[in-house]
């Protein structure tokens, strides 16, 4: 076992100890876990990310329900601590099926979502996120194209691949637990995250990467959380300015939130996901009315998520709030892709390069 | 220009060629295709794909809203052809932008499925593939891994790659256009394509592609045009067998139909896309019986799924309709990873090979 499989180890062990003195001492056995809600994420100044507050719930053994939680948190960390022992992974669905395997009938799961929240909730309390875990997920990462030399241990053995001379068109396929690489030399000047295939193919298809040094990251819709991590740890690491590119509408905000600010489910997270340095560069909703994009009305889901973002902790800035309340005024969202209306190359020749001017980045 | 694309382009300037001599000539210019429907696909005994039937429609300028189409159509062959001309792409979301651009109002278009279909009409009457128009999907091929060389034309010069030894856990991605790519060498059994990431994982985790001399193709979900056409080469260039291992679910059963006889949508391609050879491996219903996995009850869309799988001419043979009857009788559905709830192992130790011996491919 490595150093970081021996602590996850550890802390789980730990966790079912600390059930066990709880017992011993005539205790009934129960879990402490920040209440996962909204109005229980806030701002920490220190880190810069939002993080649970004070709130906190409590899984005790003091009712059948309650003790069938902690019996399945036992039969969890049993398994997860035989999977490090060995030395394998597994996914979250698959933890779910196995549970059908166990001896308890009571400690299997009855769906996934009871499976995937517990999972969760032993990260927050052990502090051992779920890669440590050695638990992968369904979601796969993304894709990287740049001037960035990487080595990435396999089970196969060390990899050692240049993001733009060992790499088909298609890119470096993020593995799922990123921190296995090691960045061994790179000549990016800036990351940039991108939404959709479309326009990651298009900034590719127009060399964005090579001209101006920047290391294009797929996003992929919501991005996984390999994808935010090692976004994190090229911020981090390589002292990198971060900036995200998405279509203009609420949901994409949310792209950019979960990559700079963290999600509510992933709060407890938000120190090795989140990129608290990363700016938005566009699609603004200024940009749309500036450059006359083509555009979609907005539909009601879009107006009440753009009015609850403005409720968001992560969206109360000025910046945010002007943008929110000129889209909620004309009434319009437009994609990424859309600055295709001016051009196939306006998007590299003068959108970008413009932004990056404006922001200080280019 | 390639001679390829020297063809395409040909193809697209002969195409409007013919709605300039139906002018000269005094006739009303129209555009002929096959009725796309299901009732007019049928089995073609010589290629052993799903084809159109005899069936047609007629695009006619006889109508203000013909004329458009047909104006929409050559705005779109201009762009197709001057995109040829100077080596560039595009993706459908960009053509359908780009529209707005063009100087006749009347030629934008006012969706993308107008555009998409317009796009799909020309593969059909050119008989050129789109990705031979030079463009781009928004769906990104998936990955593959197993011992396979490869080297990809890229526009950034040759890329030669083996798919163990010179990518990352996460494979080799697959590019939007496969036939950029030539086999170099390999020690390929049998071709596995996978549904999910999840079992995708579990395979190479497992080691399942070392051992088998097999090649992990993940089709993620409904495949991408891209991901079928390499699977297609594979088989035909390679002369390797090819099995499709999916949940066993009505909807992944189409997955496994598309790999194999190609999709209505798409049946003009069929024998550019469609690996008539490939097998269905599972999960079938009577592994659901006979392995007892966990399942879930058929919701009553899936019921009309299967039901129209009956009367689909892809599924007509004895054991598409003996399995889809049980399917109906049992009444349940499994995922591929709840073969997890009979150990990690189960899949690469048991399950895999008792079903490849049956099949003859071990």
């Amino acid at each position: 076992m490595s150093s970081q499989d021996e602590r996850a180890r550890q802390q789980l062990i730990d966790l079912a100890a600390e059930f066990y003195d709880q017992f011993a001492s005539g205790e009934v056995p129960e879990m402490t876990l920040p209440t996962r809600t909204k109005s229980n994420i806030e701002y920490d100044e220190d880190s810069g990310v939002w993080v649970y507050g004070d709130r906190t719930s409590t899984r005790s053994a003091n009712s059948v329900q309650g003790a069938r939680k902690l019996l399945k948190a036992t039969y969890t960390i049993d398994f997860l601590a035989r999977q490090l022992e060995e030395g394998r992974s597994s996914t979250l669905r698959e933890l779910y099926y196995l549970s059908e395997s166990w001896d308890a009938d009571e400690a299997a799961f009855s769906s996934q979502d009871e499976s995937n929240q517990l999972v969760e909730d032993l990260e927050i309390v052990s502090e051992v996120t779920r890669e440590d875990f050695h638990m992968r997920p369904e979601e796969s990462g993304a894709t990287l194209m740049g001037p960035l030399e990487l080595r990435e241990q396999t089970r196969r053995g060390e990899r050692e691949i240049h993001c733009q001379e060992d790499v088909g068109e298609g890119g470096y396929q993020i593995p799922n637990n990123p921190d296995t690489i090691d960045f061994l030399d790179h000549d990016i000047d800036f990351i940039l995250c991108v939404e959709t295939g479309g326009m990651r193919d298009r900034l590719v298809e127009n060399g964005f990467d090579t001209e101006h040094n920047a290391l294009i990251v797929h996003l992929k819709g919501q991005p996984a959380r390999a994808t935010r991590r090692i976004t994190k740890r090229l911020h981090d690491e390589l002292d990198l300015p971060v900036v995200v590119f998405t279509d203009g509408d609420p949901w994409s905000y949310r792209i950019y939130g979960s990559v700079a600010y963290g999600s509510i489910k992933s709060a407890h997270l938000s120190e090795y996901l989140a990129t608290p340095e990363a700016r938005f560069i566009g699609i603004q909703p200024e940009d749309i009315v500036e450059y006359d994009l083509p555009t979609d009305p907005l539909a009601d889901s879009d107006v009440n998520a753009l009015e609850s973002e403005l409720d968001d902790p992560r969206f109360m800035t000025d910046y945010w709030e002007e943008q929110i309340e000129l889209q909620l005024d004309i009434g319009k969202k437009a994609e990424q892709q859309a600055l295709a209306s001016r051009g196939l190359d306006f998007v590299t020749d003068e959108y970008l390069p413009t932004r990056l001017a404006e922001m200080g980045v280019l």
